[in-house]
């Protein structure tokens, strides 16, 4: 088995669970949030500033390095992970997220999913064996069996159509892959929008196909939070606790750690580094615009809590400037922190949860984020 | 005397010598190269990165800092070094290349340069004074008087009289200056564009006002490298051999060898940043269009001889890959690795001056530089 998990401690009030997860490039601690490197660079940030903030997990997406630098050269280059120089572990999205959310003009049939590139409007076929072999070449450790991610707005119907593809998909994605199951893991990713019974469903099949984690998908795309958390607790309880557990596309600081209370062990996101890039800091108690006037002879640093680099060096002043001025240094300081802040609040999470404190730091959580007002 | 500086070694066969330059904020060996922190970060790069590539001092401009963020906001930070994070030595421009070479719309009369802003088109007038009291509140450890600075295809009676009014600003700098003499060392700046009884008469004249070192300017602003080079052996001679002789705006690393041949200590430029932005790196040799289509497959080091954290972590393929698709992480690199390469040029050089083979290393940089055609 090239993925192994074990359960290290378990919260007596929530789902929570403190885990190890192994890859054959070496073992993470989970609850873990993984930072997303779309095109092989987690935007802005070198490989050895995501080490210096204790990240040994790192995503990478099929589809964007699909079409640059396309497969061939990750493959001379000798994998995706010599490529860009990581020595940490990787994990590729198969797709499916991308050219069903992302793009226009994408159709589906049983067979394959057809879209054009958002770069040059070029026509591509993506078949469950495709999207396999594309991210053979890239040789992550992690892999994710090609779904069907509809938008949260599609009717029951549409819901179940996709559903029913995205488990007969992972079969072909399970089938097609074993002959590296021994190098790399795929995980299975259960869809089924807001419909209790259709993620139970996807849940109990995709289980018989025995993958080594399991994603849920198709969240975080417009339904609101309440509803998110509800459909992880129709889900999570048919995936079985020995198998790692994966919420696609969720990052905020709230909805990790109502994930985490979910049995939810391992996340993904853009938001800490979209944000970023936008002006916005993550900060205890909620989120600062640091573009905004008001922070103009603000000497103190983003988050008078944290000791990251960035906090330690800067002030919301000097950071503002230089957003204002568009310096590079700018979005560099404020994405190093997010992502230093995340990293940071899932290492609390996991002390939290050996220790038994889980419910009190969940608590602690919600007094302290209603003060700030987003 | 805030500004000290001492020669070590002269070279026997060129005017290069070794030397140490002592500011309030520590010890420079030169020759050195600063680079150029126009708004108040050398662009794309941390303080702890400059730091880990030796540099210990790095250049602001007055004009650029004086319009964003203001020397209101600089001066309740502590000054610029606290503003940014820096803890090394800062020069800064006194602005007048920047109004008199960068702007449209610029006058000037005896008393004073008024100019356009370049952000929102409001005037703005520097006297003499004025650019001193601008950069006494930025508080860098080495500032500049106030030059005019013409084109280098300046008429003769143009030339002389901008020469003049340089002398005389000069020294209203210097008077300007004298409440803060303890803290920041002001340098003169010798004008007289390409004629050299116009350089000779300028540098005499500012040695007589006895400044604590003296800067270059006004070169590399259009003329050929063959009259740079002639018109330095036209001026350091009427400089002290106990100043430090700073040349403005010069950084490609054969003029920095053929500068420092000819008696020059200090150098700056916004070459190496601005070409990294363009895709273009410094390798031993000459330089590379690292985004051309030839390096796509290519998996070697940008430059195979240089130990630098980009060189010895990346590949050419990558980078590329990388500006191709704009993403930040590939400027900071090639930003990287030319700012590195810089300051390791000028630590040969340095070594090279103090065993004696300056010479020999001069002629060994020349004869790999033809290889490679630029």
């Amino acid at each position: 088995m090239t993925l192994k998990f074990s359960v290290v401690k378990t919260c007596p009030d929530f789902s929570a669970r403190a885990g190890l997860l192994t890859t054959r490039r070496g073992t993470i601690e989970t609850p873990v949030f993984m930072p997303v490197g779309t095109l092989g660079s987690v935007k802005t940030v070198s490989s050895r500033e995501l080490e210096e903030m204790g990240v040994k997990i790192i995503l990478g997406n099929a589809y964007h390095l699909y079409l640059r630098p396309g497969t061939k050269i990750i493959e001379q280059a000798g994998g995706l992970h010599a490529f860009i120089g990581w020595r940490g572990s990787i994990l590729t999205d198969s797709g499916g997220f991308q050219v069903f959310s992302l793009l226009d003009n994408t159709t589906v049939n049983d067979n394959e999913v057809i879209f054009k590139s958002h770069l040059d409007g070029s026509t591509h076929h993506f078949t469950p064996e495709k999207a396999i072999k594309v991210q053979h070449s890239i040789d992550a450790d992690i892999i994710m069996a090609l779904d069907h991610c509809p938008p949260s707005s599609v009717s029951y119907e549409e819901a179940r159509e996709a559903t029913q593809r995205t488990i007969k998909w992972a079969e072909r994605c399970r089938i097609a892959h074993m002959e590296r199951e021994k190098e790399q893991a795929l995980l299975g990713i259960v869809q089924g929008a807001v419909y209790s019974d259709l993620r139970r469903a996807c849940a109990e099949q995709l289980v018989e196909l025995d993958f080594p984690g399991y994603a849920i998908g198709g969240l975080s795309v417009g339904e609101t939070k309440d509803v998110m958390y509800r459909v992880l607790e129709d889900t999570v309880p048919f995936l079985p606790e020995t198998k790692p557990r994966y919420l696609m596309g969720v990052g905020s600081p709230d909805a990790l750690i109502e994930g985490v209370a979910r049995g939810i062990d391992m996340f993904d996101c853009v938001l800490p580094t979209r944000i970023a890039r936008n002006g916005r800091v993550m900060v205890h108690g909620g989120y600062l615009t640091i573009r905004n006037a008001s922070y103009t002879q603000d000497f103190s640093p983003l988050d008078p809590e944290c000791d990251c680099y960035v906090c330690q060096n800067y002030s919301r002043a000097y950071i503002r400037h230089l957003l204002k001025c568009k310096e590079v240094l700018g979005i560099r300081l404020t994405t190093y922190h997010n992502l230093w802040f995340l990293s940071n609040l899932m290492v609390k999470i996991l002390k939290a949860i050996l220790n038994g404190s889980f419910s009190e730091f969940r608590k602690n959580f919600w007094s302290k984020y209603q003060e700030v007002k987003l």
